[in-house]
């Protein structure tokens, strides 16, 4: 076994390196020695510092904003190590950015999460490991191995040490009710969800509603990201307001675009919980804000691919 | 334009015929002679008896029980029609088989639902037509063009002329609640859903609650298909109990199983709605079951692809 | 080489799986975990039961009749397996169906046995392992390694134990006299043909003419598969007719549809020789018909696969 | 249909130019402008003389000896003529070369003829159109529509007006018997084979044996091509030897190889009927031999490519 | 031909609107409609706002800084176009980025360029159109056809005005000798070049000689790109030192990172001129630089594309 | 690592066996045994001629004059080693022929280097060493890696120990300056050009001037093939016309087209120093004439491949 890992090489790029080195130590090697710079006109100068023939090599990145500078990255990376003669090329990407770009919501729009997996796939990758992606369906989007990790185990536990008295698991919308009863399953509790039409246009909400039972709960809205966090400090107001107890905020991605610091700071929320897989700058973080490592569970599941293990059983 | 009509050729494959003829009817044009046929081991026996070269062939076929055998003869097709030197092979699947295998939904198992999509592209088909998928990110399984059709103007209409007088259109699952505000949007109802707990074994339900106001309401369950009808007559067992006035079902595609038919006839269900993407043999008609033609719907949109005109505008 | 053999597994699909045993039990391993099911709407619901990651995994599947569903459950398969993370996919496919269907034989017809090698590259098997198939080119409708096993030294061994005195080998049509010369040169005999003028509609016979000397002989016709029997046994009833001693016929694959066991049993035919590539069920047994195992020619190929050696000297 | 033909461009390579050349007389067209001229080095240097956007390009070349030279400069052609924006890229191949080792003979051998069409696939062709080619499965090594032509019509036509007494149609080897019959049917003929052991070595013949009824009769030893010669040469003599009253020959591709002329004047032999899909230059010719143009064949076969009209009643 | 222009739509993306603009003009059309904005996380919204079936589609976008955010906009934008049925998707870069990044400089580097040709591939386009790459190899790392379009006669035309006395074109670096003969050629100058040895990190230039005659002569540097103007500015110091009579650059494309347009402006330089390939912004326009528009050639280019005329003859 | 040895095959084709065997004694193996013969059209028959299951393949092919011919031999092998199961397939080709065919000279040419390499990636090559590659975007052209080796070291490394006084290293045109560079830093010598003017005609030159300091000095002209040698042969007259010192010619390969030995025997060069990448016959050895072996070079780079060491640092 000692064998695998002396073969394997694990590069971060750019987009989380705090992450990425949370992951090698876990794993217990060293960080692969690369330089990724840039020329006097942004574009991308790669280099591989060290020889990876024959190995199988792990590129740890987050297509989070910038997201396509972030991309590209990966691309790039992704033809130097093929180029150099890499057995394999395993591509984590903790937060896949453009997932939610799933389908087609109008006519003659892209679909741009389809549209990354053939290019990663281009570029010459052999396998994706991945964390909670917005629509399970974009497993599909790949012709080669996804293994995409939960981190309901870790959330859940989470808010079990809590000892909260009466739960309910809230979808902030529509599409979301699957998602919360994943969680709710996990903790007992029931659910509801916040009926809300979303207008076509990025990031604008038409109406809110909540169906389901909230009065006197603690409410835990659960959701794959927080982006501007409209989303879940509109419904924490709503819940506040149509009688719950508490609420939470329970969201894998901190993608936090824009004002949603502040946003979430100032909310009814009591707290927002996240986890690592994308880098939260200093100007970022805020007092409410909890964001929970996934690098044991990335080193665990990278080990376990390494060894060809089963990484489903990382989640009985 | 009528030089693009006397370059087309539809075909019919075995699994709806009545269907395409009511299509090539409404486009007012011949059906395209082949034949299918089996030979002493069963194995499809296909030739096409007219020249295609150069046309743009339309196939049309549901994927439906036996899907197996259904896709191969399209798949058979598809080579026939390419090796004959057609301009553009058109695959018309008013009801895609194996659409709810589009994710993982256990370690280890397919994504059938994109393996067709890699067989149907690697047989040669350059553009699909389909009616309502079951999840809408199956349009990005496919690197070619899908004209994906709606059928919520139909259903609309049709519940719209019943002028009933209060309406909750009740999601029969989780994963389900995007669905019924589409049609709710349409019919300016509120919404529902079953919290239906479902087994990782196919059919088989564990636990059952509604979540939203039904009381004294006209219920509308909504699903992209009605399999073995165990979801919407236990709902709507689940609904009258509840206090419902009444309850209906709409759901795009009658797959209707095994005793399907006749649990919804002994149910509380006061009606099922579908269309016709799958043929409904005699001995599973049944009183209650209505069945909307999608053939109008169909061959406008196969008119509009040959003409180059926008698909979409049809929904508007 | 143990650990070539523990890395290696087995996997029995539902076409054939007393032979699959067969095979595991001569290699010595246990047989793979997977269940595959039907759900309600007939469609194939398939799970792999164990951890195959980085495994070299081998499926067994005939695609006979009903053809169609064993080919789909055979891409499915692959599919999952793929995903699943398998080192190597080697699909072996004793009875290969749809070989007949190697060529147009007329304008706009399919080329399904090309179509079918083009499948299951596109689902993602790296080799196929298969027993006699129809033409030799069909190793050529792949681009990945086709290891094609030949059951002359069986057929040979069998019929040499006989200890007949003048043998006449025969082929039932005109395409068929290179593979009777196959059989001949083994067992040290001469050859007819039997001049059969086949129409175009699947199964009917024009007229027969035998062509070569036959008086006296112990006959034995050869064919690559007994479908109908109606070629075989009416073959047989020629060469009595024209003299010949007594008549066998030896044909690898059982297809054996509809009534052929019957036609068979009442024919002048004095046995009819196969290998067991396809399950014969109970009620297709018959006394006359003896069927010779090719578990051992299978199991041999697939150790020499995994162990790198060289599959070609099995029939030295 | 002229706008048609003004869109279409056929150019000559340099194997059969005289064969081309007829081919453009009977269309009506001129010659595409090209060079194909050779550097210092033998490397093949190419150029299109006039502009070909948008226009369907016919290339005719066919892959005689020297086979590997005539196949790059299709290839090459065929680079140049993708980039340079033609609409279809059609490659006639009146021989197709290597079309022999359409299988393995031997363990580790290649599967040219395989290998060639994905060649021609990989450089950009969109359709093939061949005469006669050595195995029907060869259309499928093709995921192209290959268009392939008869020969039978003009060859009967031949013997048909020589008005031959008793006609009996010879396969000069175990395989060629299905060839035989369907000259056999045009010509209300019967049939015999030439029961030829050939070597594993080329060309080399190990023991000769007549099956069938030839006494005098007019025999015709038919098939595909004639290479070295020694299959006809050595098959006249033995059908002379068993009392044939006078042997024909009738060969679609004249490839006659080294002395392959010389042999057959000085044969008993009294005709050799070929085509002219190869070349054959002055030094070649002999008076025994005769070559009927497959030009008009070729020229209607484009045509109704070009037009979209059915290439197969050509032949009914 | 009217019907041609009838059925093309030609897009913007965000990098050069202007050059767009005038393209349009000249070709006298109107610019398609269509929307790439963000969201709030930095993603690209894209919509298509007009049906496009059918149609010639023309997208225009330089890959120029930011360059990995045009490219994916161009990237999701062929994604968009191809799933709304476009005819044929035809890019037109007039500055192809990462060009420099054309072979391995150094082990284990990526080959960008080939990446960025492999991607755009992937994504769906059918040709592409662009002015000047760097390395003339680029066009084959392309499957497709590439139309390269020169800019050397404009660029001849606009010194040959100016009526310099005794022009040297100078290569400013090593490989670039073959493009200062190929002006040179148009204005009957001599050559010179500039022995700079740069260092493997970006943009450092280790030692300076001058190669040829240059005393008194009005000297132009020439180069395909001016990225941060230090090769041309202390080349023109070199060059003056040396005896030159005045020095221009010539540039196509203007890329000008950071200080550029400063050191362009106090350098000996009397004046640069280049291209409007990439967008200019006011801040980096200074008086010493001339821009000389493209439009007219773009324009040109698409209308033969789109009429199948010949586009190499613009050059002649 | 003796596994590893024991785990590879080396092959030779027929263009250069003299520098194979070189190799494989280098590297301390037997050559593996095969057989190419040509049946009697022509045509190529090969046969593998031990089993290579499970194998890393290495084959030892330029594709020197008569390049078309060995060019096949090459992809056929590739086929018949593919369909044998080799584990990897490692093209070594130490001459790359058409390589200078690697960009459109002028409109509709091919691009036949690309062509090339799309064949050996279609045929089912899994990496390409090659020596020196006339432009090193050529590498680009490839998808799989491909590993280039340098000469500069061992052409350095004869020059130095001739001890030459003052050396100046020549381009022989425009192009080539790169090239004098690299091995003027080995050399710690200037640099100079020949500014000869080619025409489109292949091998007519139409006036030379040279540029830069020349006189009294070494000359080296360097390039990186001599094919009719007319470039360095009237290159050498005009050096000491100029009043070089001396004249020597380095050329990694020898093409050595037509009457190019005695025009090199007979010019001014006082040495052509080449390598044997290209098999130079007896009727072309010349006094003049100096070839470094490349056997040790090519052996250590192979096994440093099959040991997934760097071959990088083989130059450093």
């Amino acid at each position: 076994m000692s064998s695998d890992i002396s073969n394997m090489r694990v590069f971060t790029l750019n987009s989380n390196p705090a992450l990425a080195r949370e992951i090698v130590d876990h794993i217990g090697i060293n960080m692969g020695k690369s330089t990724i710079k840039r020329f006097s006109d942004g574009e991308i100068q790669m280099n591989i510092e060290e020889s990876i023939r024959g190995c199988d090599v792990y590129l740890i990145q987050s297509t989070s904003e910038p997201g396509n500078e972030y991309l590209m990255e990966l691309l790039i990376m992704i033809d130097a190590v093929k180029r150099a003669s890499a057995k394999t090329i395993n591509v984590v990407i903790p937060y896949y950015g453009y997932s939610r770009q799933d389908r087609k919501a109008r006519s003659r729009e892209p679909i741009t999460a389809k549209l990354i997996a053939n290019l990663i796939e281009a570029a010459g990758a052999d396998r994706v490991i991945s964390v909670d992606i917005h629509a399970p369906q974009v497993q599909g989007f790949f012709n080669i191995p996804v293994d995409k990790l939960e981190v309901f185990p870790l959330m859940a536990k989470y808010f079990t040490e809590k000892k909260l008295e009466e739960i309910v698991v809230v979808a902030p919308e529509n599409a979301g009710v699957t998602r919360s009863r994943q969680l709710a399953n996990r903790l007992g509790a029931s659910i509801a969800f916040i009926d809300k039409k979303r207008s076509r246009e990025p990031n604008i909400i038409e109406s809110i509603d909540i169906i389901g039972e909230i009065k006197g709960k603690s409410a835990i809205i659960i959701d794959d990201m927080v982006d501007t966090a409209r989303t879940i400090t509109t419904g924490a107001a709503a819940l506040m307001e149509k009688g719950a107890k508490e609420v939470y905020a329970c969201c894998t991605h901190p993608v936090l675009s824009g004002p949603a610091p502040d946003w979430v700071q100032n909310s009814e929320l009591k707290e927002l919980v996240t986890t690592n897989t994308i880098h939260i700058p200093d100007q970022k973080r805020i007092e409410k804000h909890t964001a929970l490592s996934v690098a044991p569970l990335l080193a665990e599941a990278i080990l376990r691919v390494q060894h060809n293990k089963s990484v489903s059983t990382l989640f009985d």
